[in-house]
């Protein structure tokens, strides 16, 4: 299957900043969403309406949607956990709600102490609200190809859960490889499958760079037929050199691919360079991806000669 | 095309130490050889007979083969530039002889001064004395994927390079992305054109890392029938942070994708992984596998718990 477009979810300020240990000050996270709606996504996690008990690197979920400059046609997504999440990303006026599940029984308990089919149960009144007041619902599924606590994820795992899913109303669901431990040909497997039961247009591809794997995995995930990636602007979401932690796929990386390719994804690979280098300044840290440190040392090189 | 069993040519004591400043002991480089030769690489690039006025690294070239412990069927290649080299990596009892040309002809002049034909004609005493003594000839053909100074490079450039290089009797060739800014596509395009001149099984794909798409490109080329991989253990060959240098692609994340995918190499990646830790340290650097980092750290914590 040849595709020739593809959606690009950039989930940096969600995602990747709730892992920062220290509090990203709210004018940062609301800079670094008006430069990637700038740079041309469309569709950035935007923030969680999630207990500041839980997450207090997102409790500003709130003022995040209200300052930030809002483009027509983009996707400014939410996290919500339950029903008070829900109604605080209505009153933000979020255009889509994101619910989520493990495919891994043993992270399910681990995690939340619930099974699988319960933790998509409690989802429900959130969904049904969703429906009723006409916003987009997308569901992420996590460990869908391995598991920090039980190793292997069988595949009917991950379609039990988006049958689950289905079956709530969700529209788009994200296969999330949260470890990033899946190879290409496990990939190829798990997307045929999945795509079995639902639109491949409603499917997307979420992995995380840990062993170096996920524009193999991208690659992979478009042969089966996958027009829709999340990535992460610098590759936000845990520092490679920190204990465990895993990294999201850097969005510049994933770009450079597809654009190279002769995919469209109507972003502008530049401005997200720009964007990687602001947040990364910010935290103070080095650029985790490798296009964005290749291209800004060749332009700081350019200039010195 | 399904590719089921994969060659890996381990390249980092060459083209991965060769880019260092201080000086590797001797002791250091037959140590790493050896362990190498341990995990069971079939094919590793032990040295280079280079002037040690070029490249004062490499200077210990004939101790290393000397002091190296070697395995029955291993082949252990050597870098020669001129007949001088030839004859030394002759009496190093080498088993496979490297020359090299560019695919890039502003590469060729700004590099080596003369046209790219001119240098693979130079050539021709070091590819007739190989012949003659029936010692295996591979070429190295770099920036085949594009040129720091020319930016792209034509595909008929490269299929140029590669039957000059036939012509001369070479046995293995490398085509080489020197600066690692190619893209799948292009992977599969340029290796599907060479691979209609020359035999799939004498094709080698040769990637650096620089914008993360080493992995993706090595799957692309699995697709066009390439079945021989270069790459350096702990993804040596360059600092990801020092300016404008560029690392091979790491060969424990190579490994890592390519058992993952049940193709079978023969070497055992936690012997990999150990070496990689091994020179890492002894750089006094970051491993620049995030395999090698992933499950190094994952040992770590389990040991702490």
């Amino acid at each position: 299957m040849q595709v020739s477009k593809v959606k690009i979810v950039e989930v940096g300020p969600r995602d990747g900043l709730q892992n920062e240990k220290e509090f990203v000050p709210t004018e940062v996270k609301v800079e670094l969403i008006n430069r990637l709606t700038d740079a041309g996504f469309p569709n950035i996690e935007a923030a969680s309406f999630v207990s500041p008990k839980w997450v207090p690197q997102m409790a500003d979920g709130a003022e995040v949607m209200e300052q930030i400059t809002r483009k027509q046609g983009v996707i400014y997504s939410v996290l919500t956990p339950n029903l008070k999440g829900f109604e605080g990303a209505v009153a933000a006026k979020a255009d889509e709600v994101v619910i989520f599940g493990a495919a891994s029984e043993a992270f399910s308990q681990k995690n939340i102490n619930c099974s699988i089919a319960e933790s998509i149960a409690r989802f429900e009144p959130v969904a049904e609200a969703a429906l009723a007041q006409g916003i987009r619902l997308r569901a992420s599924i996590s460990t869908a190809f391995g598991c920090p606590y039980q190793g292997e994820v069988p595949i009917d795992a991950v379609l039990d859960v988006v049958k689950r899913m289905k079956a709530l109303g969700v529209q788009e669901f994200d296969i999330a490889d949260t470890i990033g431990v899946g190879t290409a040909g496990q990939v190829y497997e798990v997307m045929s499958r999945v795509t079995e039961i639902v639109d491949p247009k409603q499917v997307a591809g979420h992995f995380h760079d840990t062993y170096g794997q996920a524009l193999a995995n991208i690659l992979s995930a478009m042969r089966a037929g996958i027009q829709i990636f999340h990535s992460s602007v610098a590759g936000l979401g845990g520092c490679p050199y920190a204990k465990g932690a895993t990294g999201n796929v850097a969005t510049e990386d994933v770009l450079y691919m597809l654009h190279g390719m002769g995919i469209e994804t109507g972003i502008n690979l530049d401005k997200v360079i720009e964007a990687g280098d602001f947040i990364s300044r910010h935290l103070n840290r080095a650029n985790a991806s490798r296009v964005g440190r290749a291209i800004l040392t060749k332009r700081a090189n350019a200039a010195c000669s």
